[in-house]
């Protein structure tokens, strides 16, 4: 057994994007714009998940694939808001992957989603690593977290196309700077899409929500 | 190469294992008590650190160890309070590892250290499966993060000697169950220590401190 790391790990992610490949060819032959939402533990993805489902029911067929480490406590809570959601449980594992995601996607019917919704790992690292397939990769921070954040994960901030920065309606008791917050994103992600919101108030939920709104109608348009 | 990948994986941790087991034969022999920090990001680990080493100064020799995927950030806060720190950048690697620590042993006078502060990579789910050699390690989980956290990330909440409930000054504005949580904690690690703290207002961590010393002076005196 070979104890160089370097060349398995470059080999697992080569067939990790080719796998990931596959997945957007499966999503492109069924007309479904797939999001993967990421964040840290407790960021709150299942809340704002939960407001865009809400937004756009009736707009859009919708559907949800859940990762976690263990339960299936996100994936009841879609499926509780009327959405067919698979829940793939990591078992320790850090991250989503396209297999796993593969795997997951035959328990769905694509044909009738137009807007599949990915939640990641709660993790701010690993999943940076791993494309999946989906159309549009989000971030969704808060401010409990801190204004450190971008400088700190720097991987996370850079592949995303945009940062929902959640849980501003507590923006009074924190020490949040967030001309620091924005200058570490706009340095990592030069005019990257940004989004403050409450996913508990609803507020800022209507920017984005239009421009998400934009993203899928853009690609069911092509 | 083989294609099997649990292998690899049993001999990186066994690995791993054994350098765990030689760092902490190296703190034994100049009688350093390690402490090992884990949290989620933002959940306040340099904040409660900070804490630590001020309550603690004059009592013991302290230094540390910061363990962040990038920034020197937390480790010029624990310069900036007199105390020798090192900075472990993990280019990445969402953990430290023993290999890790192993390297920045040799940085510190650890002859001159009663208590080394090994502050992690903000992660809730990868540092559970890396043992580092610390005498103790303790998880930092805070109020925003939610209280079904033990739930979704079960291995570091039973891998953990203690855990404290950063953040509780902002009990009135989140929806957190408190039995919920220490339900979840209760049934994955029974009897755990267990300290709700604001490690901004200062609350509860007297309980804390009185903890820790003790751990280390029962160790200080073996």
């Amino acid at each position: 057994m070979s104890t160089r790391t370097i060349p398995v790990v470059e080999n697992i992610l080569g067939a990790n994007d080719r796998i990931a490949q596959a997945n957007q060819g499966i999503f492109d032959s069924t007309r479904t714009f797939a999001v993967n939402f990421m964040a840290s533990p407790g960021a709150g993805k299942t809340s704002v998940i939960l407001r865009t489902v809400q937004a756009l029911q009736g707009r859009y067929r919708m559907a949800g694939v859940d990762g976690d480490v263990a339960t299936t406590i996100d994936a009841d809570r879609m499926a509780s808001n009327g959405i067919p959601a698979v829940q793939i449980n990591t078992g320790g594992t850090c991250h989503l992957d396209a297999v796993m995601l593969s795997g997951a996607l035959p328990k769905l019917n694509l044909d009738e989603v137009d807007l599949l919704i990915i939640e990641n790992v709660g993790n701010l690292i690993c999943p940076a690593s791993f494309k999946l397939g989906s159309h549009l990769d989000v971030l969704i921070a808060s401010v409990p977290e801190g204004d450190d954040k971008p400088y700190k994960y720097p991987k996370m901030y850079r592949g995303v196309k945009a940062v929902l920065l959640n849980k501003i309606d507590l923006l009074p008791y924190f020490d949040f700077d967030m001309d620091y917050f924005r200058k570490g994103v706009e340095v990592l992600n030069p005019g990257l899409a940004f989004f403050p919101v409450s996913a508990k108030t609803g507020k800022g939920l209507d920017d984005y929500i239009r421009w998400l709104t934009e993203q899928v109608d853009l690609y069911l348009a092509l």
